[in-house]
């Protein structure tokens, strides 16, 4: 790839707009009705999940649709507001300790630009492979467990009782504290709510379908089971004037457009939400890369990871000057874009200035919404990202993944989710650290006969009294250098008639400085006590490093291309030496 | 190995103490000698660096050796003060902000409790691995980077001056500002104290060599450079009374053995030595295992790691209730023991022995040692620490090592050890994960007429249009499944007749829970658009734990023991499919 830099290289719009046509215009208006209807009513409920004013909800997902849809490279991603990263923008607002409305706001803002920063920065500096930290079982642990956290936290609203908490000890406590506020009507509300949203998916898209519907239509009336549960409720809320029987009501949410406004830059406020904006970029660009690149891979398409972090980043920018909170690319809502047909990113952008309308026009109609609708949307959307099968799956293939895994999970649900996830990326570094220095290794004999050389407990091989031949089946570095050290010389203690050692390579892709040091320092030792140290199926590219280094200029043996062959060669020494 | 507990797999000194003879008691006390005149000096001067009072060092040095006598494994460690543990005792205990010598001693017991304890618990719970997360070029630049600091804070008792500080540019700035108190007899006493020891080493021992003295002695006059020097400085001092001159003396040392104290075991002075104590473990027991490792396989002995961390921790708390500091096995020291002729720990305790006496008996001596001989013992001592080697060589070798090494160097040099050595540890465990997280990957083709497959890049091969073939030079985990990920669906998007993914897995020596979930998904992404992955020689252990996976049940493709019969057996659907 030539690195020359053009503009149409970070604006991919520059690439896909010039091709774009009629055709292309009615698939992305249609996704963009679709997404529209399903994203509203969503973007409403996880703003009060992150803690904040439902329109914050709108504006994140207006400004976040428009600006990615310029700088992103994904043509089906539907960048907003999600669940998980509502959850983490509630954990970080929360070690504030503010309660002032417009202070939280202004907080999620300042998030929202220092994780844009962040991850601008890394597109720019091309460190997108620092997401690769997160390994594929604790990411979906950690969503497991942030779906309880947030499913409980949507209980009160559920019951009509109030209860907070950062973690599953605090949300249970108070939740078990408010008991006696239980309001039926609304508990029949959120109940009635949920069932129809589930049927709207479920019984009425198969009937569309036996109907002999088209996939599209199907699939834009299945969705809109949030939207039909937001009008129900909140006709009946407003024809039985049901806040007079303590359901609760979402209220006056202010009409219009947001204001361009500068977040709150005090050094104070962003050193408190550094580490939180770095978590909740590298989950949320875990998250949108994956299902991006999912997408794009069904339709041979190519998302360029680096150009991501920008958009996103560049999103997240945007949303923290209107008024917004962190968004990054969601999971169900991408897929019903791609379902819908959405050829570019403009789709996006239509989705976009749909959602502007909705905030212009229609704010005055959600006073009768009552929470427990938007309660419901969310158990209904966050279920689907309940998966145990990461503790089951990790423990049957992998302990290490195991530990990895439960560390994540529990300390997610126990302490938070800050906590939660850090512990569990250092866990998977740490246990990949202690498998790897601990490497597979093999004494290995001559299968009688052949060339073929196998582990001696495992196989009847012939051996030599004065070699010992080693398979090494792992990369030589840091971590197992002194593992390697050990072996040889608790192994040559065992052979007093020891002349040669030799370290078959095949498996090793890799020697850093450590491990030719100490293949430096066994080659000395070994020579000092008449001991020789040979290599055999050294690779290529290693091979091509470890020829200018001190190591094969003071190599008491020699290299061999096969191990056969250095076998062959030095078995014969077995014959006295002071013969010759 | 049995895992059998008894009573002598924790107490070495049961099993070589039932072979003692006369012949070992010999070589084991001429050897005890040799070390106590090369330690009282050094002891006494160590101290000195970590900012505690002089005896301290001796303290440390019997209760040190004794104690390490029980407990280790090692013939000829020799454990006491060392340069690099003091200088990291001197950074602890700075950050304390005490000034009182009896509070800074009862801190420096409580750091050696705490890092004797920590060391105990690795042991028994056999953990002895984590010490190899220290890359070698880190622990080289640290101490090159230590040895700068301790030769820099001794240059004040060269030039009669006081200086402090705990990183370079501290230390400069305070010796910059006490030029003018230079007092020209303590420098001429220093720069001759530097001559006659390093002449003792060099000039003398090829001299008395060649007057055909034996190896023994010969070690032993050289290595007794500082102790005339001691003497000589001292009996100057005293009948020219030099303190009235203003070179300064080391004063009353308290005569006699250490009483038996309790450390202060306040949970304040815990809290904030607790990272010191765990970094200076590390660290002694690395060094200490470096030497026992390399001098043990010198004789075909063997040490084993997790008995040196119990008997390091066991010293170390023996030291913290005797009114010591942090010890572990000194290099230098234990060459000198290694080449006297050790056979068994009791030279160690030996040496204490001697060292008890001179503590008891030669005291009030000390009182005349100006401290620049005390400084000139320890430049000499951490002179051939300096090596600026890993420099050049990580450069050459490997950019990521030369990264972990300079972050090393110069953090220690300009923040200070503890950062330093913190620094170094993470950057070298990033830059493996960075450098496995783009592994090594080869797009091959088959040498025409032959069954080898090779880089296309490189040689010239023949390719299949309907096949892609793969060759992975590295495990399959978290750090690089998304960077397969990526490159099987770049690839895929230039091969318009792709039907057959072949992933060639002869390097891949372990695949984790994220690249397992990664190949499901790869596999599934593949099939929805009809391409059919396959495996080709997966290695045995491997294919033991694959074989249960849902990914080998899904598989849309075959697994193959070698890819020549996977290309031989797919490249025949080049023809039509329809036309069967």
């Amino acid at each position: 790839m030539s690195r020359t830099i053009s503009i149409s290289q970070y604006l991919p719009i520059l690439r896909w707009g010039r091709y774009y046509d009629k055709a292309k215009l009615i698939d992305d208006s249609m996704a963009a009705v679709i997404v529209a209807i399903m994203l509203v009513p969503q973007a409403l409920a996880l703003a009060l999940v992150a803690g904040l004013p439902p329109q914050v909800g709108l504006y994140a997902s207006i400004f976040g649709l428009a600006i990615y849809a310029l700088f992103g490279t994904s043509n089906t991603l539907s960048v907003g507001p999600v669940a998980v990263l509502s959850l983490m923008t509630a954990a970080a607002l929360a070690k504030l300790g503010i309660s002032d409305p417009s202070q939280l706001v202004a907080a999620a803002m300042t998030l929202a630009f220092l994780s844009g920063v962040f991850l601008l920065l890394l597109g720019l500096m091309r460190l997108g492979f620092m997401a690769n930290f997160l390994s594929h079982p604790v990411i979906s642990a950690f969503i497991t467990a942030s779906a309880i956290l947030i499913g409980l936290s949507q209980v009160q609203h559920l019951l009509g009782t109030t209860s907070s908490g950062q973690n599953i000890i605090e949300l249970l406590a108070s939740l078990g504290g408010s008991m006696d506020e239980i309001n039926w009507i609304t508990v029949s509300l959120g109940l009635a709510s949920i069932a129809i949203i589930v049927w709207c998916r479920t019984g009425l898209a198969s009937l569309l379908t036996k109907m002999g519907l088209g996939g599209r239509l199907v699939t834009s009336i299945s969705r809109s089971g949030p939207v039909i549960v937001a009008l129900l409720t909140g006709v009946l809320c407003y024809v039985f004037r049901l806040d007079q029987q303590g359901v609760q009501l979402l209220g006056v949410v202010p009409a219009g457009l947001p204001g361009l406004t500068v977040p709150d830059f005090s050094l104070g406020l962003i050193r408190d939400l550094f580490w939180s904006a770095v978590l909740l970029s590298i989950i949320g660009f875990v998250e949108s890369v994956s299902v991006a690149q999912t997408l794009a891979a069904k339709r041979r398409e190519q998302i360029e990871l680096d150009q991501e972090l920008i958009g996103l980043g560049a999103a997240n920018i945007a949303v923290s000057f209107s008024g917004g909170f962190p968004v990054c690319g969601g999971f169900s809502r991408s897929v019903v874009n791609f379902d819908a047909g959405a050829a570019t990113p403009a789709a996006g952008l239509m989705t976009a200035v749909l959602i502007a309308c909705v905030a212009l026009m229609f704010m005055p109609i959600l006073y009768w919404l009552p929470k427990v609708a938007l309660a419901s949307i969310i158990l209904v959307a966050v279920y689907p990202l309940l998966d145990f099968s990461a503790l089951g799956k990790s423990w049957q293939y992998s302990k290490a993944d195991f530990v990895a895994v439960s560390i994540t999970l529990f300390l997610t649900l126990l302490v938070g989710v800050e906590i939660g996830i850090a512990s569990g990326v250092l866990a998977s570094i740490l246990m990949h650290l202690y498998k790897t220095s601990q490497p597979h290794v093999a004494v290995i004999g001559r299968v009688a006969g052949t060339e073929h050389f196998r582990n001696v407990e495992r196989h009847d091989v012939e051996t030599f009294d004065n070699i010992l031949s080693i398979r090494i089946d792992e990369s030589l570095y840091f971590a197992n250098t002194r593992f390697l050290e050990e072996l040889i010389f608790s192994l040559m203690a065992k052979k007093p008639k020891l002349e040669h050692v030799i370290l078959m390579c095949t498996a090793v892709n890799a020697v850093d400085m450590s491990a030719l040091q100490t293949l430096e320092k066994i080659n000395r030792t070994l020579s000092e006590i008449g001991i020789k140290l040979h290599l055999s199926e050294v690779k290529g590219p290693i091979m091509d490093k470890l020829i200018k280094t001190t190591l094969f200029a003071n190599l008491s043996g020699s290299n061999y291309l096969s191990h056969n062959l250095a076998v062959e060669d030095l078995k014969d020494h077995e014959l006295p030496l002071s013969g010759l």
